[in-house]
């Protein structure tokens, strides 16, 4: 991206129109270029059915290029009006209560012909009315896609429905797939399926909750690409994205990839406090997650991030977390939001403005400087690309398999902490990416619990480590295939062979640690970690054992076993649920035995980030701790924000970033 | 009142006939002069639809009588019975489940017409029935109004947008106020609101949750305003109450004032054991509460309170509750209940006699005793009326505003621990007050978490301060306005030139406690309390500091100021959710600054009041601990119970009340 | 039984036929004599309405029996196939959410007529086709009957007004019986009757809770009772049972003996671990239960138990649960399951065969010596009858009465508890009996919360006494009458006089905990033991104290007395809730009173059980603990596994079993 993008979210609907030029102004004086808006505005276009008003929106895009201020323009299909939900009450989907009533956000029900009728021709009549204002920079489709979480009506059974007929063509193939034998689940028709929401005994099996998560998620690309045709005709020129509420969510983004220019997500993740730096791994991994999932484009946007801090914190840390998305690629923080509503929903959520209409004391400086920095540092990394020998694998089909409808499920959370683990330890970049990837430019692939794997997965995974690729791997790995099935075949199923080990017997650590009062492994340098979730025994074959049990009948069996196979290696530990200090232990042995160096030498607390232009690299230090760190390095390097040239130890104030040019 | 009613609940419907005469005779024999009866008895009124027999209602009234016993009557309206149910299903309320099924108590749906036709039909009949006979000495209309707590049904949505019509006159109004154009909730017509019972991201917007809880008060009032026109004509000259569950919850006592003569509430606040007497300070609350909400008649009555002890309780303390209720302002108080039933839903829940039908060996005499003092010293103390210089001012709006669908919620809590608190520091009188009040019979007034303010109201409290008198507020206070909706002012608001401080940011507590292990104010004296809740950083400009924060970014900065404001002072704290010991050192400080002396010198433990009777004062001292306890002062006073006369030390056994005329 | 079973499910619906040869071999080369079958095959059966097809499960049986196992074959009526909930949705039943949705398993009403009807025509069909097939020994009606625990569907109302019409005949005799007049519940018509699923306020009085309770248990009876009669037709002289989920559920097993050859369980019970051991004493209850259960037969089936251990465990445990059951008078043992389902609900429960096909490594050795144990050992056993001096005394209405809608429930814990202290302390045979058994055998009868006694149970009891039996009660005990009102008396209500106690007060230990710091009974030789639950004050009359509380206002009173009646001895203890170490003490001073003797000496952790056949007695000697143990005794015996003969000490291997011939 040529110009990188600061602003924030503003609701000009909220304001009475005398206070718009204000506002924007302030945010002119600020070093603001951008603002988002009117992801909620349906009811403020068309307040009554077909009679549209885009006037005052449009009055609102000449306020805000008169302030130089460019606009990102949402679709406004995240809310529909009353008076739609009043005519069409059967748009709302439904959970295990029955139908939604109207009133907050989300709950219309993407499998209705109803809704999404009306939702094409608002989007249809907002941009043909709007798509040409020259203010407007680029699009947001919708509003965190994703939400809401669960919907279960009558329309979800018919789409549902169609959807698996679709896939399946026979009710037989079907049967085979869901294992539908079992308690005499056997459909004749596809018109016997029902979505479980109130089951006596048995609930959604692993096979038909996998299947309704890949249909929930079709439903929300259904729409997006919709609205993304209609932007395209009506406003080309502009970037689309959409904003996630988190990548690794309800909807497949590989699929979203398809017809957006770039991903985006919402950067709610706390702020860091303290001693307490690791939260904003997190971060890490979404923009890594998000920069490659923008079709090869290796930039993202943040689309919401907090504008303020509680009186406790150092008002600094806005500055380091934009720096951190900048670091990992990102072209624009839009922060949510400039002013905070009097009332309804959201009220007393803090924006920009102080209640009083006046700048916050605290964050005032902090977002001047942020903005003076970025202006003057933002040219020379602009066309920077993020490289990494190392990736970490995501599967959305392993994650919605390994949980119920809850948000966030056990396998996104190790995975958070593998990747968390391996960034945290290693200190240099780590990818995304996904089976579809091509993996021939990586050193190092991990795939915790990636136990839902194809034999053409397994095939490529094998390549990959016969060529000389390290693969690292738990023990549920490729122990099922696509619906779901467990493979006949002990675990870590396909991948018996290339591990060289294989497991004999499973125990719950926690009725290991009742029995014996602890369930651990121990490394080779004799440290220890904890172990929670499920602890398989495993019988090497070929392998050769790295780490071990600690008690009960496992005492001194192997946990973790390494396996030479072709030119490559397959690492296997034989449990999961685990934390981010195990990974960053794992990480620290296979780092050393591989060689993986740290983009510098950097104390604990600073994360860092690279980013390639043409022959120079851009190293990002940001000291994520409210104490002072330093990193060190032997050549001479020029630091960007501060302009210093100089080699040896470069201290960091808290919360301060560094960027060196080598 | 003339006489002190002691007596309790009788159910004649559960039993047969012919054990009246002995139940009633026992009564008696006990010293009781009062019984309650009737609340749930329609099904015995009136068995099928239009067939009514009051009969054995009259009958039980005859044999009251017989003994002595005068009968508070209850309009029965607390519970339809089955046939009505059945013929009419949609007088049924219902919750998130769906419709309420019939069984147990309440439910019925205030908001539908056909319910309240029923309702007002039995009311006349039975007022008609039973109001003429001599033995009723008063009415009590309907049960704990406030019940159910929630309610969702059709009828509601139909009522609830026929008040805000009324309220609002149009939906531009309404839209305003509720801020609807936050997520495009924005109406055309008042048919399109729906109460938000089951909705899939959002909920209840603070402006909704508080006007749905005004209308529900308004529903109990109609009820309950329609009752007492029947029962005023049809049964003059008797006094007429309701047993409000507590006064502070669902329903607003300040208007139900304008239909009755006093009123009363259920005392259930647990028994005080051992040394553990603060849990009394509630019923003290509670009191004084009523106290106000009997039309300026200065007294209340006490309709249900527990009539047993377990095994491990001392059995005195029931006597000690009634000299409280008695110390307070109380004409009265029936137990419940006589007898135990056999069955159903309140099965095993004990009454004065046991199972056997005899007295309770344990009970009998404290209660023997307590009748006998009671006819002693009631007619003395008759025509006495507490008075106070301390106020604490409450807010029904406030509370339903800063809480969702639970009984009890954060204000409430906070409220009470600022009344027991002050009470129990300052050893005196309190009053509880609303906003319409007079303020200037008081020297300090208290008004914890009062956020919504109208512009008129914060005029009347600075008019209070400039006048001379000493407001106490938190930073929450003056924030709101009466839509709920927050004032485009930094806190506290309204009061920012009164208290001569600001807020300039705010933290949460447990935030506070994880990054710096504590957070708490300290005293001058050193003392130091812990916070929970929502803290605010403070900053002065006319006040100065009476306390500081200990940690943090916010270490030694204030926490309670003090400041100047015509001849009177306003404290303000930078807190809330503070508990009961927070609040006796607050008003330790603020009761010695401004010479607030006890009623008489006494040990901990020892709940001192007082009411007036002309030139006569009468100080009730209740040892409310298990163990023995003392009061002293320098005039001879005499004890009105025992008869002594003396001064200095006046010792007390345990749960022991003595009187002292001065 | 002639032959013991051993054997476990096996599913032929889930694989490819060609696959069942290989598994039947697997069975027959293991021991396995016995395989259960089709308790989920509707869909297979009659995969449309009306086309039926059992030629695959003929083919199935074939394949069996050339293999020498003997098929167990069930009734199909505990899934039905999704045609029929697409046609006649309304056979399923419905909890608060409302109506089930297909899917999962159960959840079919029993009482619609509907699902009865299409019960009845399969139940016909199967019979009729499989029935005379010369592979089947035995029948299983339906799984689990019991399940869904909870079914509030408009069928159910319907029903159960019907129900009580025909045990009330009037509906003035149903409100009396259920106190109707508390809350003007009274009903004019057994219309007006609904079951309290979504009440607003009391929910199911003890009334209601116990009738629809009868109720709902008379439905699977109902069902089951249908079923034996089509069984008996078509398959005459194989044995029926059905396997409770346990015997202590929602339905009454003592009414479902009538029509059952025997009772059978799904063992469960976790895997004993370590030292911990007491957890099979569960198993022993249930064994005992079921034992009695069986129509005077004195045998049992186990019908599911757990085939696999985890990788922390012992394996030798499943031979030693598999002892355990025989030692009980089981003729049966078939484990769950043969393999693992490869999808849908139970995927990844595991079996007998590893997910590779093989046997897996851990279990293998254990099962085939003890089916070669079994065949070496059995016959010579075969005709054993437990006997006991000792009988716990079970009942269905009070443990409903005490429980609300959850799986277990207080009195059954306490039944349990009970059970387990007399077992273990004693280590002997204890029977478990019902009100209606001969009690003119047994020296002691223990009835823990047997609070619903009617008055000629009372006199049963009483004559028990009076003939030298003692019985042990808690003050709990006689209080109550058929419809769960209570007396009016004071507790024991009917025991008074054979107690010579009775009860003054109560106070809940959780109170007395917080009042005084524990709440505790001390016994004559100064141990103690801590209570849960409420604590009585027990008032002594004729009886003596043999225990005392230690606190508070109790302190020193008498906690359990002994009383003379007649030539026998009533013991009460004032409290309930108790642990099983309360049990254990109890019993070990009434055993040693009434010189109850162990069947030998055994160290802790050692299961006595024994089998009289004949005059020889067979003394199961099983040590439940992972570590060395052992038992002695005097005289010479021989010890049937190994064959040894011998006296004085005897040592058991972790797990072993020892049967020794007396």
């Amino acid at each position: 991206m040529k110009e990188f993008y600061l602003g924030s979210s503003y609701y000009p609907e909220w304001w009475s129109e005398s206070e718009w030029e204000e506002d924007f102004a302030k945010m002119e004086a600020l070093g603001f270029n951008a603002v988002r808006m009117g992801e909620f505005a349906w009811s403020w276009y068309e307040p009554e059915e077909g009679k549209y008003n885009f006037e005052p929106m449009l009055r609102a895009l000449d306020c805000a290029r008169k302030h130089g201020i460019g606009v990102v323009m949402c679709t406004t299909t995240a809310v529909a009006p009353p008076w739609l939900y009043k005519k069409h009450p059967e748009i709302k989907g439904g959970n295990k209560f029955g139908h939604y009533d109207f009133g907050g956000r989300k709950g219309q029900c993407l499998s209705s012909d109803i809704f999404l009728e009306y939702a094409e021709k608002i989007t249809e009549k907002q941009t043909e009315a709007l798509g040409s204002h020259p203010a407007i920079i680029g699009w947001q489709l919708d509003n965190e896609p994703g939400f809401p979480f669960w919907d279960f009506d009558e329309n979800c059974n018919i789409g549902f429905r169609k959807w698996l007929k679709k896939k399946y063509k026979t009710i037989d193939v079907l049967n085979k797939a869901w294992f539908s034998m079992m308690w005499s689940n056997v459909y004749n028709d596809f018109d016997e399926i029902q979505i479980p929401v109130n089951i006596s005994e048995g609930g959604w099996s692993p096979q038909v909750q996998l299947d309704y998560r890949r249909y929930f998620s079709f439903t929300f690309n259904r729409l997006l690409y919709m609205e993304a045709g209609y932007v395209r005709k009506n406003s080309p020129d502009r970037f689309i994205y959409t904003n996630w509420p988190g990548a690794n969510w309800s909807v497949n983004c590989f699929d979203g990839e398809k017809y957006l220019d770039y991903a985006a997500w919402d950067n709610y993740v706390p702020q860091p406090f303290g001693d307490d730096y690791r939260i904003q791994l997190r971060a890490s991994m979404e923009h890594s997650f998000d920069r490659r999932l923008s079709n090869g484009r290796n930039e993202f946007l943040v689309a919401e991030q907090k504008a303020f801090v509680d009186a406790d914190t150092n008002p600094e840390v806005i500055a380091a977390q934009t720096w951190l998305n900048i670091s990992h690629g990102a072209f624009g923080t839009l922060f949510f939001e400039w002013r905070t509503p009097n009332g309804s929903f959201e009220q007393g959520y803090d924006g920009i403005l102080g209640k009083d209409k006046n700048y916050r004391a605290d964050t005032k400086p902090v977002l001047e400087k942020l903005s003076a920095d970025i202006r003057k540092v933002y040219p020379i990394i602009k066309n920077g690309k993020t490289e990494s020998d190392i990736a970490i694998l995501y599967s959305y089909e392993n994650s919605w398999g390994m949980r119920d409808w809850v948000v966030d499920g056990f396998y996104d959370e190790e995975f958070f902490n593998c990747y968390g683990g391996f960034k945290n330890a290693l200190k240099t970049n780590i990818d995304v990416i996904g089976m579809q990837d091509d993996f021939s430019k990586y050193k190092i692939i991990v795939l915790p619990n990636h136990r839902i794997t194809t034999e053409e997965e397994a095939q490529k995974i094998m390549h990959f480590v016969s060529e000389g690729g390290t693969v690292v791997m738990n023990s549920e790995c490729g122990t099922r295939d696509e619906n779901n099935q467990t493979r006949e075949l002990l675990a870590p199923g396909l991948f018996s062979e290339l591990c060289g080990s294989s497991v004999s017997g499973r125990v719950y650590s926690a009725d290991m640690k009742k029995h014996t009062g602890e369930c651990n492994v121990r490394f080779a340098d004799g440290s220890v970690y904890e172990l929670t979730g499920e602890v398989d025994a495993i019988a090497t074959d070929t392998a050769v054992k790295i780490a071990e049990y600690t008690s009960g009948r496992l005492n001194g069996t192997p946990a973790i076993t390494s396996n030479d196979f072709g030119f490559g290696k397959a690492i296997l530990y034989g449990f999961n649920n685990c934390n981010i200090y195990f990974y960053e232990k794992l990480a620290e042995i296979i780092g050393k035995e591989y060689g993986i160096e740290p983009l510098i030498k950097a104390e604990d607390g600073v994360i860092l980030s690279s980013r390639k232009c043409g022959d120079k690299e851009y190293i990002f230090a940001i000291n994520m701790k409210d104490s002072e760190n330093s990193v060190r390095f032997r050549y001479e390097m020029k630091e960007l924000i501060s302009g210093e040239k100089g080699w040896g130890k470069f201290n960091l104030a808290p919360y301060q970033t560094a960027i060196f040019e080598r």
